[in-house]
């Protein structure tokens, strides 16, 4: 036998049993607003075409039915009536369970992964759209992703920008040369190493997305390394609780001046969403300014820096490969951190370009791609 | 007798007693990372040159000095001697007191503003920077601004944003028209008034600024909403502090969804820092998906959000005004909420542009103006 669905309404509320699963107390006001009537959300855009106010303060179910489709129709105290069909309410479940599963769970890697680099060749990815998805699926999945046969040609770097989402133009133009020159404003512009870190965590918002892309590698030296932060955040959250909390709580303040600019933000190192979920990472050495925090938090919130810096420095994490030239690394700027190891700038030339995008037009693609491998 | 400052290392720490105010007992890590000398920051352009475990875990103090000027100078356990100029110790002050005064106290404006708009003309802008100056600050303080005297020539509001800051494309362009369109792909291309609210919510991250640019203003009504979004906040605060609690703590999910687009982000009503200053308001009815919160939260979230929307409505919040051709409104969209009363269009024309840039660059300009101005 096979069980029902039912649904009855108590003191003005929905109570719906599902067939399988857990019963559910409606909210009202929850209920209703998820009506997807014509005259409550616009057919074409799905915008919301009243505001919450116009609702009845005392807005009631009062009366419930099951649809044929195991779907739930509700009349309401002021008239209307609702329909919510079965993969609606199967989506939209609020049990612990159903919300754990809607959750993003992120791929957490290590310096394993150099054996299966998530990778595409730009050209093949542009005419194939099945090939684009996949490619954007592990990019969301490991917070970075590689691009090759990338024309060598400076500027190209914006193209590809522009063409996975828009490119954001900074204070350092719309892209940015990465070569040693003289009198350099950034250490990024030397030949030093360069330890894991995330760009621009002074600027607010920080960039989502950043992009490097090799012109030229012959100076021996300067390979890539990448480091899975939220994979990090969550050793320290293992390793070290009270001071996965601290980092997660108390920010630091970042900034970046030259003779044109003063940048400033206040950013905490792991950020996490209301359900636990590290869901961003900031991590820059060079650009840290100083920690304004309570003074008898000071010590413990360093102690905290100190074991998150070193676990970023754990050999086992580090990924580390050379770009060659038509290489485009993209990288999600609050995940993945990246740095580079020494080059030497007299026996060969370095030159990479980077840019920045916001990731929500990548994220939008992926989505819209998926749209279309469904039908 | 003016008190004199102190100074001693009690087991291996820093404790400063300055002439007046608390005594301090100095975090060692924060102290020696704070370190200002020409080894630990390159003097050119601030950046650290060593990384925070390159210093020895068992770092202390073996002595302290007060200075001539004040200041403190400490010997560490390593040989390193850094100096700290008394100015730098007042500036950086960890006492509650020191910390509060320099948090920024926006300034929580209502309808009666209108008698005093933050207003200035562009061309006198550009030519003065002192002019530039006051109206920066006017807009950190207030959370927008008006220019005057903007060309009434179509795509002026991208010269504007890029003059400001960087324009920020999307996926409706450099910039966007608002007028009533036949078939319009949103509510903010007809001709209905809208209740005021941010910006795309719905975009991760959403837009800083929002710039509108008014080319022509015949029709009756389309006048210009704006609420203090950072007040409504704090009266939801003072009148329900667990509502409050919730907005700032419950995400809800935004959308906006076309053919090409599926932009999708989770974001609070509220946010508020470590100090619980409130620091971003989003506010969308239009592109509110749906709430995906635990469902016993469900009913008290909506209660919130319900009285959240009404204090929005309140007449005395509502500043309303009338843009003329070449008025152009900057508004910080995580702050300053927007909205318009009806229009009819069959009895004039109205047309504005609108773009986004981001929030950091207007910052940035605002600090670089005030070095200027004190020197």
């Amino acid at each position: 036998m096979v069980a029902q669905d039912s649904v009855q309404v108590v003191a003005g509320s929905v109570q719906w049993q599902p067939g399988s699963g857990p019963a559910w107390n409606m909210s009202n006001d929850w209920l209703r607003d998820n009506c997807r009537c014509a005259a409550c959300r616009h057919p074409g855009n799905g915008q919301k075409l009243y505001e919450i106010v116009d609702l009845p303060d005392d807005l009631r179910a009062t009366a419930a039915a099951v649809l044929p489709d195991g779907g739930l129709q509700v009349r309401w105290s002021d008239g209307h009536v609702s329909d919510y069909a079965a993969a609606w309410l199967q989506d939209h479940a609020l049990s612990e369970d159903a919300r754990r599963s809607r959750r993003a769970h992120p791929t957490l890697w290590t310096g394993a992964l150099g054996a299966q680099l998530p990778v595409a060749d730009w050209p093949a990815l542009l005419a194939e759209p099945a090939l684009e998805l996949a490619w954007l699926e592990q990019y969301a999945a490991l917070g970075f992703g590689l691009l090759r046969k990338v024309p060598t040609e400076p500027g190209q770097v914006a193209q590809v920008g522009d063409r996975l989402g828009f490119v954001r133009v900074t204070n350092y133009g719309r892209l940015f040369d990465v070569k040693s020159v003289p009198n350099p404003t950034n250490l990024a512009y030397t030949a030093v190493g360069l330890g894991v870190h995330s760009d621009n965590p002074y600027r607010h918002p920080s960039p989502g997305v950043q992009l490097l892309h090799c012109l030229e590698s012959e100076a021996p030296g300067g390979d890539t390394l990448l480091v899975d932060g939220f994979h990090a955040a969550e050793i320290l959250r293992r390793e070290d609780p009270a001071g996965f909390d601290l980092l997660r709580r108390v920010p630091m303040n970042f900034r970046y001046a030259d003779a044109g600019t003063e940048l400033r933000a206040r950013q905490t190192l792991i950020s996490t969403d209301v359900d636990g979920v590290v869901r961003a990472v900031h991590f820059n050495n060079r650009s840290a300014d100083w920690l304004d925090a309570p003074a008898e938090l000071a010590q413990a919130w360093y102690a905290a820096y100190r074991a998150f810096a070193r676990i970023l420095k754990r050999p086992e994490l580090e990924l580390i490969f050379r770009l060659a030239p038509g290489d485009c690394v993209v990288m999600q700027n609050d995940r993945t951190l990246h740095g580079r190891t020494a080059f030497d700038p007299g026996r060969g030339r370095r030159h990479l370009q980077g840019c920045y995008i916001d990731g929500d037009a990548m994220e939008s693609r992926r989505l819209v791609l998926r749209r279309s491998a469904r039908t």
